[in-house]
């Protein structure tokens, strides 16, 4: 691929414009998006027109682009996340019918818990996440989770760094995070109050796949709701979705 | 972005690589990858380097290559697939609980019915589809939705070619497909025994958005299963998720 006088490549400049699309950005002018990706106006369009061309970016009648529907399908076909997602989703379903609060799953992606799937009940209270959406590994119970049973380099690194307070409840003190990663390991789950929202509770267990934990599997509850039954039944899917992941190849 | 010799754009090539990832075809050398995209080895092992740095892709222990975290949660974050398939999925729960069998989720491609979600029952039978699956147009009880709904300039490119059949109740005469879908049209849902394998019937119905029909909600059944209870299950569905669609933003 020809790089650029910058030095980046042609892949990085595809992702720098694809990067420019969020959740809440889902519709932007090509000359938005060449600002916010830092390309060349010319360069941005030139992209933009290819990613188009070739349906990964649409455009819509005003000429304002949105991410295609050939994006969703190729990142998906053949992609793990879905796999695990499919191994997960019935098992998800049982939890969120019985505890009647947020379900979620996680995988450690690059120092951080990334939100695979989410269900919610109508009923259910505050929830911070959403699927492809990130939150910080210490402050929320699935990246409490990923982060006990990250691997020592990951762990280390992680609490290596200034961690930011989402809450007046979130652990940011590096000594006590080991500690708490610590108990996790022990018990095999945690209960984390207000580490995100005060409002609410996290609860997170490990899924694991040939020994190794791969995911967290989690509900967001009121914060002074019991959680004994949340725990329970978390765990019990947790090893239904570990069944069906060994029953599908990988 | 610079043109190779053949005339075809680096992000074309990109493209190229990761198309060659298929729901059969999730883990692959990067000399597999380069043959099946058509390109040199060297500009494969470039692509495929760059994609691995931006996290587009993922290298396993044994140097094999899969799609990455990162393009999935690229593709989801900002998608209309997402909105549309968070939309519709609690509806779709509702449909699975009662009916018990396959209930998906498509939108037309390309000329094609993709499927954005299925969920499957445990006890259900047969059925062809996937996630980020495609199907023709004239044969899934989706697609034959999709297809009556469409603009014409669709319908009319979609009849005026070779019509595969994929079972040997599969419409393929443009003018008997033609009467079945103005049938569609009046009655509002389809009923397509055996359109894609005989043991099943598929059953489907429109979801509009803003008066246009955006998306098709199905349900698979055993052939000669009554299919009275479905269809009104899944119009209600259709219009919850309606509702649900007008709530969200574009």
């Amino acid at each position: 691929m020809a790089n650029s006088p910058s030095g980046d490549s042609a892949v990085d400049r595809v992702v720098r414009v694809l990067d420019t699309f969020t959740a809440d950005r889902t519709v932007q002018t090509a000359s938005e998006i060449g600002r916010r990706a830092g390309l060349p106006s010319s360069t941005a369009h030139r992209i933009v027109d290819g990613l188009v061309h070739s349906g990964l970016l649409e455009r819509d009648d005003a000429n304002r682009i949105r991410l295609g529907m050939r994006l969703w399908e190729l990142a998906l076909r053949g992609s793990h996340a879905l796999r695990l997602r499919q191994a997960a989703l019935p098992s998800m379903e049982t939890v969120q019918a019985r505890v009647r609060e947020h379900t979620q799953l996680a995988v450690l992606e690059h120092d951080e818990a990334l939100f695979l799937e989410r269900l919610s009940h109508p009923d259910a209270g505050a929830n911070i996440t959403r699927i492809a959406g990130r939150l910080p590994l210490h402050a929320s119970s699935s990246g409490l989770v990923l982060l006990a049973y990250a691997e020592n380099e990951v762990r280390e690194r992680v609490l290596a760094r200034p961690l930011r307070a989402l809450s007046a409840d979130t652990v940011t003190d590096p000594d006590s995070l080991r500690r708490l990663l610590a108990g996790i390991r022990q018990r095999g789950h945690v209960v984390a109050p207000g580490s995100i929202e005060t409002v609410s509770t996290g609860v997170a267990v490990p899924v694991r796949q040939n020994g190794a934990v791969i995911a967290a599997l989690s509900v967001v509850l009121p914060r002074d709701a019991p959680t004994i039954d949340a725990l329970t039944t978390l765990m019990a899917a947790a090893r239904r979705v570990q069944k069906a992941l060994n029953r599908s190849r990988d």
